[in-house]
């Protein structure tokens, strides 16, 4: 084996494989963006290579965000305390007014660099100007998956509903050469786009090899009003179109039946569960111990900061580890190893990229990062899973790795100046603020 | 009016008063402990005094966790993924075998150094040998509401039921002069402690002007056991020993019918929720907008780490925010104004110590603590109230003060060997897990 560029040792490394190794004293060498060894620090020699001693902390995966919104962050706390009705209104009312090109750069590079700073690595991102979240995603350095946008009403960018095809696919065509980008199509829900460019979409998807994500079953009145429109429930819908597949994300599904459940079993279709955004926006409680037991892939989102406040995967994973079992009243409902893969390894599968990334073996991608275990919240430690599912949170991510390259460290970010992100951000709320005056 | 002895002046002053009043560029003078002003920074003059320039930060009062056991931290995640009866059989076995009064020291001292560096200044802990837990945050400098237990099987400090009330008179006596210490008496639940005995303890706390705190009516299990046992559910059966008032405090309160929320109501008895505690022991969902309605003061609790993981008052709001509006289909039910006083001022009134704690006010003690805004998740920053509810966390505090006293400074315990101390905790493990093998 050719040296590595460099090596990481650690008290624990939780690896997040099938198994869900933990290796206690244990080492990570990289070469060329890939782990070359994973295992007990004695068998991954560094060779004279750089040496990093991840001393009080877990060595892990970095987390993999299945469903955010970030250029949204614009308008974090923006209105509070309002039915859903009125305060959705008032947030539209503000993204009309404020959301160009230069405004959704600005919002991903704060929401993926709060992102990056929490230990996610890879995001799947719905946005205008979706070639905006790629610049700056690319000039931060992580992962994204987006793509084109489906909305039949008029959009931000002011393109028609029949344009967005070709946008989509100029997306591809854009994104062929980008190594950290995932294209795929992102229509916004059955309510809001029509069967004809729903299939579309999805036609273009799997003629490029890309994902197709929207949104499905998130609430009581979406259901209702696909049902009312097609005689059938969301699900159905997205069946009857040929949506269903293991290329396709649904982020939501928080009102299914027992027959939705078992179509999107038997397609291979992946979930991600949103629950803080569910709670906030008073959607319900989606059935993820029942989505466990049928056999489908659940992953976690953090969904955008207007209905968070934050991109807080850690917090999702609590809430998916906790939250179902006062639901269910079985508290042992959602194990913790199961709560661990939903942020990690389950978001690669429903990206289809299990052979990349989402556990530390030898071969995928050197995305991991370091969480401190040094803190009276992690003591004792008897299980770092357990820790990591229960006790961590975004405050412990002292590091963060893609592809080999550091990009936050000490719990700095490298890539972008964050102090000039937030004043810029600050800068625009007066406009922010006017908009909804 | 004399020099103070320092200012403090950030962006935001929070104060958590009635009003909820939130002073930009504000500025908070302290003088032997007490806010001697509070106001627009030009308006509190330093004087010459230190002046303490907390820029990128509110400054809030500090939090106020009115349920707690930080000795049982020792146990935190040793045990998961049962069902709730076999967990809560292993963790009594450890318990059993583990904790003597230097255990419990230790376990205070680890589970109070935790809110220290959460932000929690008061905390109300039950748990045995309390004169230990007095002793930690004596040490810690974090004030502590406490007192004797009662339970009538025998106790993890192996005295009988009957010398309870000695002990629990015994604590009144040690900590008279006590500044930090608010005593009061805390029997175990209506399913674990006789009705003689509940009364016993009820009639002491009045004596002596304490507090009475129990846990009640967490599980469908307990009522059904107290129905059976006395005819009446749990509430009722407090009313008839008279041990509901506004010198009782309840913990959970999770499974009420709408005569127990009148009872509660009409006897300004405070009902602390712990909403995460009650998910993941799969309790159930505490009918909080329901208690608000009817007027009860409603504060949080962090419970314990064997129910949490951890101690972190923020999560605790955030879902006290959250959870009741998908419970209620209602987007606007819990408002941030209402989160934010759960975790401040309602803790000071369920303490009786309105006067003293709970918000920034001249006169009352200088308890507050400073959160950072400067990074990704605090941007844009429309309304620092609903910032901290639903956006800021453990991870941003960086000082905390004690009646003047700095505890904390730019995230750092001043007052314990934190690393020792995880160390100290950590080298436990072998004899805990031994004690469940």
């Amino acid at each position: 084996m050719p040296s590595p560029d460099f090596v990481v040792r650690a008290p624990y490394v939780v690896t997040c494989d099938d198994a869900m190794t933990v290796i206690e004293d244990g080492a990570v060498a990289v070469r060329d963006g890939i782990v070359a060894a994973v295992g007990p620090a004695g068998a991954v020699p560094s060779d004279g290579a750089e040496l990093i001693e991840a001393a009080g902390r877990i060595l892990m995966p970095g987390l993999v965000n299945m469903h955010c919104h970030a250029g949204d962050s614009l308008f974090r706390g923006l209105v509070e305390n309002l039915p859903l009705e009125p305060w959705l209104e008032t947030v539209w009312k503000a993204e009309r007014a404020i959301l160009d090109p230069a405004a959704c750069r600005l919002g991903a590079e704060l929401g993926l660099a709060e992102l990056l700073l929490s230990g996610v690595t890879t995001v799947m991102d719905m946005f205008w100007f979706p070639e905006e979240t790629v610049r700056a995603a690319k000039a931060l350095g992580i992962r994204v998956a987006t793509g084109g946008i489906f909305f039949d009403p008029p959009g931000m960018d002011g393109h028609l509903a029949d344009r967005r095809l070709a946008d989509a696919a100029a997306f591809f065509d854009a994104v062929e050469d980008e190594p950290l980008v995932f294209p795929g199509c992102l229509p916004h829900g059955t309510y809001t786009v029509s069967p004809e460019h729903l299939r579309s979409a999805g036609r273009l998807a799997r003629s490029r090899g890309g994902f197709f994500s929207t949104h499905a079953a998130e609430t009581v009145a979406e259901q209702a009003t696909v049902t009312g429109r097609y005689g059938r429930r969301v699900i159905a819908h997205l069946a009857e179109h040929d949506l269903l597949g293991p290329d396709v994300v649904l982020a939501h599904c928080v009102h299914l039946d027992a027959a939705e459940i078992g179509l999107l079993a038997a397609s291979g279709t992946h979930v991600v569960h949103n629950p803080l955004s569910n709670l906030k926006l008073a959607s319900g409680f989606a059935p993820v111990p029942a989505l466990l037991r049928a056999g489908v892939n659940v992953a976690l989102g953090t969904d955008g900061a207007i209905s968070g406040n934050d991109l807080d995967l850690w917090l999702a994973m609590r809430l998916a580890a906790t939250l179902h079992k006062a639901v269910t009243g079985d508290a042992a409902a959602v194990a913790t190893h199961e709560a661990l893969a939903m942020a990690t390894k389950n978001g690669a599968r429903a990206l289809g990229a299990s052979d990349r990334i989402g556990s530390i073996e030898a071969g995928k991608a050197a995305d991991f990062i370091l969480v401190a275990i040094d803190k009276p919240h992690a003591a004792p430690l008897f299980d770092p899973v357990a820790h990591l599912v229960y006790s961590a949170g975004r405050g412990d991510v002292t590091d963060v790795f893609v592809a080999g390259r550091r990009l936050v460290e000490s719990g700095r970010l490298l890539t972008a100046d964050v102090a000039a992100l937030v004043a810029g951000v600050n800068a625009l709320r007066p406009a922010i603020a006017a908009a909804i005056a």
